[in-house]
């Protein structure tokens, strides 16, 4: 059991791409030359800036360029408040992401909604761009008086490969040389690789969709260097499979344990009322015993890296057929409310009338 | 009240286009140079094939070409029976205008559905995409065994322009251009201009389509002339406006009174117990009484044609914004059996492995 | 051609009823003992409060009680503030009318939402239902601690005896003995009987719901004879048919005709540019030609009264099987818009917690 | 660690609780006393018929009662002939079920759909309830000639407390007193306690639903003792949560390790080429290692039974929020064929006139 081959797991998330590459390594050695990241947080919304070189995206397999990821565990509870924060949130790090593109307020938008509508976990591309406000068409009319401050803005949902025949890239090339706009926005639901990051992630980036990406099979990429254009992509995790979560609980199992084995002296604990918790309970990586008791507890298995138990047990369910891709129950009350905030998020950013205080008016 | 001028009322349907143009006419004159006619029956099916030269073509304000008119009371029974038969029919003649064009069986056939899905009587085309059986991705894998007897099908809805923001004409000529199929066929409704077509009738035709038709705003047309491919369309009337609805009726009170006028003698009459009637009455053109007793009946508005008459309570109905689009109660039920005959039909007409025996297989 | 017997023309709503009855009588016999209307306005709608007793009742044909008919063109346009001034009106005419009946802020209310979800036109109760805030459980449960200000609310949409099997009234009657409601509110799609109160007027009534009422098979009532509760009811008329088109046009084409008749002499019409309306244009009751000239313009059909004509075209259309129910083209819209305004206006009218700036956040 | 405390899991399946049940036990003693099973297979179709009496049921936790599983891998394929086969087979499991309880070919049977219509992983009873044949409105008008060969059938979704506020046990036994039905059946979607039963499972019995069973809050049971009427319950396991699923892998990968371990000498196998199948591989009970094995694989961890192993996982997830409940990603269409299967079973079932041959064009 001896598992060391490289085993590559393919993850839509930069932040996730840069944990599993410093996984193992020690703290100082963590830093990873060519990423540059910053960390804000408002109100529970915890913003990761990063940015990624040429040469960083080599070693963590992403391409380079800017990922902004949005993470709150209010994304799926289902409160309008907290919904409402997000979307403002969105709208924000979305203007500056265009705006360090140059794209002026004048500059017209297409929004790619990618997946499949009839299919509830990967209907948010779809689902959102039917909330989006079109406004280009309203341009063109020569007796229409748009109102200053909206911008040109097209969208499409251009389906799947199963159920229209044809490459999306081929539909969404078409659209571009024929429709001409100036800057791309393709918005898709994604495979979680961590359970803690399904329906709580937003991420946004500026390099485009790439072969492999989605939960669907999109097949060749949407970027700039295939249309032309600069190509903005929002993704939100939305599926995660057997494998992750089998790995994850495991993860959590070890460091259960190993907080209960650290535990056991401290004083305090007796004080606290048996099953007595203040909201969720937390457990860390922190928490985790050494290798040497993960043995103990876990036998052969303990001593595999994360990274390598989780390549392990795909070897394992996958010849089974076992290794079946979920989402969560909720998932119809999950799309609606996600799509609503990205629509409400992108309709700010991209129209300068458009405030945190009237956007519900343009998607109700 | 000598409402005498032209008043232009398009109509989708050939052969409206054509019983518009001889109305009033003698029966002599109501053969017009460059229009051929050929009727069939199937069972309660009836099945017009009209060839218009580009000289009657300008009379009728028709595009020059082949329309094929299937008509069935039964299209809208919810007769699974019934509609089985019409599909077939429909495919035999799909079938066979596709042959005219020398379209081959290895010629790969995009299927565009116009419309809007989220309106349900403008959801023709999307509903019916969505049943197309699409295979042309297929052909493209290398590892897929496909078949003989299917040829490369695909399909798109691409939502019209209050909702993309972009001429539908655009977004298809992109992906014309560069998934470069060899024939397209465009499935739209259309609004009726007279009651007794609406939910009854398919009409299928050569020509594609052209500017004004259909109910939305689909603009900029699209035939061999714009895409440089055969472009087939297949229409269904499934809206229709207050001012058809109120002339049709009108016409109906007049036929009604001139049938009781001509009655009045007949002994035969008194026999009939009082409101026994076979199946639905019928009233004919030939039931209607002359011109003078039109105007005995109905004064000097009894005086007018049927299209003055149409004509002239348009011109009082539409400034009021009385000029209601209306379409059937039972609109979702229709929509979803149209959509499953128009697919059925197609994937019998495009795939010589799809038979009249298996073809529900494919949509269900 | 002498069409005088009586035709029955049913309609739910107590101000057609009443303006049926009237019709043709002098201005001064329109005052009907035991029928009082009281009229308000806000800002564009219209409020008519008409209580009728049981001598009245029968003369009009209606059941005694309390009707309120709440009429905005704004209803159907799509205008998301308009239709939140209308949430607030129709909440606080649902409060004055429970009130008038002693219902207590305690008492527990049942919505009953009528109609077939799949039959669009028809679905404005099971659609209201899906939007009611339900809160009766939540008192219930002994750990919730349920906010002082709401009220126990259930909800259920029972479908149709098409679908289900059984007649709602059974359904109904079942739930209420079982649960024990206070009080019961119903909420059905109805079928108009003047095109300009088609998707522009909300019924309120504290009759329930009876026999023939509503645009499918309802069949037995539901009212407090019969579940020994409160039934209030809201009606909107969202289908009309093909006699109701064409008599309204009719009508519509005399006071057109009536009014070129009066003007032909005024001459400030010669003023005004052709074509030059500021707003929709009107016509009114005044308008309407003399009966002699109405004879020349329309013949003897010229001389029947309005619901005469109505009874005769019935008469025409209903054997042909051309007597269309029909509903306006953009029904998904209007069922979207309005549903939310009746779940909106209950939720605030139910729950003292629930006012006119917090009400869309529970129906989102 | 030593975890040996009772953990209680619930399971719908009488199946899973008896193997539960008899989990560790020697083979000799896993038969038990008052559980008598049949086993039938069809075409890849299993059939187990499980008798259970009163006193083996409260050993293994279910009702009394008869309880069939259905269990073909075909179920979610999406394979319209398997599934034919499939419906065909329920149909006579239904039938012979329901004769048993003596119910005539004329007895009134009402069924209900359980769930919630907009939660899909939990709406496969309002889905079937939609596709049922109602026959029992049609018994009751007089001019209707009902075919000999159906009997009277009636349906409802009841919804689920969380949106009418009503225990849905109420509303049925309000329903059931006034509508007088001869039986009841029960559909229902249910969690699986593991993931091979997931979608590929169907079990029906003469049981009821009892509280905590289904995957919503049903409460309140539906059965012959709160009903006065024979109940039966169709169930389908359609989501199931991240202990099952952990628990699940790390048994696959016990086994996978035993396996490996004793073909270790096996000549035949360093014939077959490296990660060539013949299918989906197997692995099942046997390949699992010793104990003591186990202990070094998996350490402590290794030594927990099976359902200690789920209770300790859950103990360790639960309090962090982590115990998802998922369900597969084609959910929507699994919805779709799953209550196409049931309906038509059903239908065939109910009434003698519906075959394998037509029974499709009833849920069309």
């Amino acid at each position: 059991m001896t598992h060391k081959q490289q085993y590559s797991l393919h993850t839509d998330l930069a932040v996730e791409a840069k944990e599993m590459y410093v996984e193992g390594k020690e703290k100082s050695k963590q830093q990873i030359d060519g990423i540059d990241e910053q960390y804000k947080q408002y109100k529970g919304i915890d913003v990761t800036r990063t940015m990624i070189n040429a040469q960083a995206a080599k070693k963590i397999q992403k391409e380079p360029g800017c990922y902004i990821t949005i993470h709150s565990e209010d994304l799926n509870q289902g409160d309008t408040t907290e919904q409402h924060h997000i979307e403002n949130v969105l709208a924000k790090e979305i203007e500056w992401l265009i705006h360090e593109h140059n794209i002026t307020e004048e500059a017209v938008g297409l929004i790619v909604g990618l997946g499949n509508l009839r299919v509830t976990p990967d209907a948010l591309g779809p689902k959102t761009s039917e909330k989006i406000l079109v406004t280009n068409h309203l341009f063109t009319l020569e007796d229409y008086d748009v109102t200053q401050g909206y911008r040109p803005v097209s969208t499409i949902a251009p389906g799947v490969m199963g159920t229209t025949g044809m490459e999306t890239m081929e539909i969404i090339q078409g659209i571009v040389k024929e429709h001409e706009p100036d800057f791309l926005i393709a918005i898709d639901a994604l495979r979680a690789r961590a359970v803690s990051r399904l329906n709580e992630t937003i991420q946004l980036s500026d390099t485009g969709i790439h072969p492999g990406s989605g939960i669907g099979n999109k097949r060749k990429g949407l970027s700039e260097d295939t249309l032309g254009i600069p190509v903005f992509a929002i993704g939100v995790p939305t599926v995660v499979d057997a494998v992750t979560i089998t790995n994850d609980a495991i993860e959590n199992v070890l460091r259960h344990l190993g907080k209960a084995w650290k535990d056991q002296d401290r004083p305090s604990q007796s004080l606290a009322p048996s099953g007595f918790h203040f909201g969720k309970s937390k457990l860390s990586e922190e928490d985790k015993p050494e290798r040497k008791e993960q043995q103990s507890l876990l036998g052969i298995f303990g001593t595999l890296t994360h990274e390598e138990k989780q390549a392990f047990i795909n070897e394992v369910l996958t010849p089974l057929g076992a290794n079946l891709i979920v989402t969560p129950k909720n998932v119809d009350a999950f799309m609606d409310d996600m799509s609503d905030i990205l629509a409400n998020g992108l309709n700010q950013a991209l129209h300068a009338n458009i405030t945190p205080d009237n956007s519900n008016a343009y998607t109700k």
